[in-house]
């Protein structure tokens, strides 16, 4: 299978529209028909070994939100400490999560056990399970966005805490991604921490070495077109 | 901005039709243009705290792409252990990486310091940068996907191998990914795993749970919803 130009654009669209909700979703639901082809987006990650260790919690019962949002209040006031003067009002001023919110809750897990102790492609990075959990998180964000589906990542959580409300007590298992979702009134234009000020976007020229790091210059030096790119892609 | 039935369509057919690439890499150059357009995709994933950890490393050098390779076997020797008897054979019949075939070897890192010691988002799950790179990835695979480029994520290495031969010479620089890419003579229809008899895509009903772990019964059970979904897709 080829891809238009066309095509091939619908997937940048995609990228570069994608943004972490948080505030503005609402509650219409999301029908069982899309539900399920985001999971199925998900479900087609990459995974090493083809180990596949995902699984996916739907939460949609008001208490258990309610305890998941318990759970971030209480985490976040602990996160809030790290900040101090101007940077901690900034903080306590941001909206970082839409559980009660969003129709659905998801919360994406990894089993480390899934194959047994061996697994093709893990002997080395014990971590590509964790990575391959992720894979599926990007996968299932990107559809939801060609979705309209608004998907936020809420990482202001005590793993501890989820797990024990979640009812998951073995340690194989790893809540990787907590992730509110549901239609929005809209996308924002611009990732809410750059438009409120916290951070910008880094130019990705300055990111990119060559042959050994650290080494910026090279006969393919890539600035002039990622300059062309970035200015047709309207970025 | 909202997507048409076609382009959310295109969407999911990369997905679907990513694969993990290893052995149909072309020598055909990428150009400086579809390069950029790459990098950029991955620049513009999510990222904890707006954090944009990564750094993106392209080598073409073949002396690099052989060391690399080296260090490869290395690994894969020792992971081949791991496997006996028919499961051993079967390993050392599969190809793994296409490390001196695919033109360019782009290492994905992870700068665990580039926002000091505090990061909004990552207080209780200091892993979030990791997955941030992770996101980066995944996104660079969709795009080269529709552009035509394959793309496979080598985990067969030792990091500390790896670092040295990149001259990554500080502890807060990771290598998340190591990836092969370029153009290719075709696409597997399946994940090579699956067709070679490695291990097979597992039943994605079997994998959702419903507001705690462990729970498959729901008045939003999603079985048929979920077959459905998969006849239309073609999964």
């Amino acid at each position: 299978m080829s891809f238009s130009k066309e095509q091939r654009q619908a997937v940048y669209d995609t990228i570069f529209a994608r943004r972490d909700v948080r505030g503005e979703f609402l509650p219409d639901p999301i029908p069982d028909a899309v539900l399920s082809r985001l999971l199925l987006a998900a479900h087609h990650a990459p995974s090493v070994g083809f180990m596949q260790p995902w699984n996916f919690l739907i939460i949609r019962q008001p208490t258990v939100k309610q305890q998941v949002h318990q759970a971030f209040q209480k985490a976040n006031d602990e996160a809030a400490q790290q900040f101090s003067g101007e940077q901690a009002d900034r903080y306590r001023r941001l909206k970082l999560e839409g559980i009660l919110e969003a129709p659905i809750n998801l919360c994406m897990t990894c089993d480390r056990d899934r194959c047994g102790p061996v697994v093709l492609g893990r002997t080395h990075m014990p971590e590509m399970d964790l990575y391959s959990t992720v894979c599926a998180v990007q996968n299932l964000w990107l559809a939801a966005r060609a979705e309209g589906v608004g998907v936020g990542w809420v990482s202001i959580l005590d793993p501890a805490a989820l797990k024990s409300i979640l009812r998951i007590t073995t340690a194989n298992i790893v809540p990787v991604a907590y992730l509110c979702m549901g239609y929005v009134s809209h996308f924002h234009g611009e990732p809410e921490l750059a438009s409120k000020g916290w951070r910008q976007r880094l130019d990705p020229a300055s990111l990119i070495y060559y042959d050994q790091w650290g080494q910026q210059e090279s006969p393919h030096k890539l600035d002039e077109a990622l300059g062309a790119q970035r200015r047709l892609l309207l970025l």
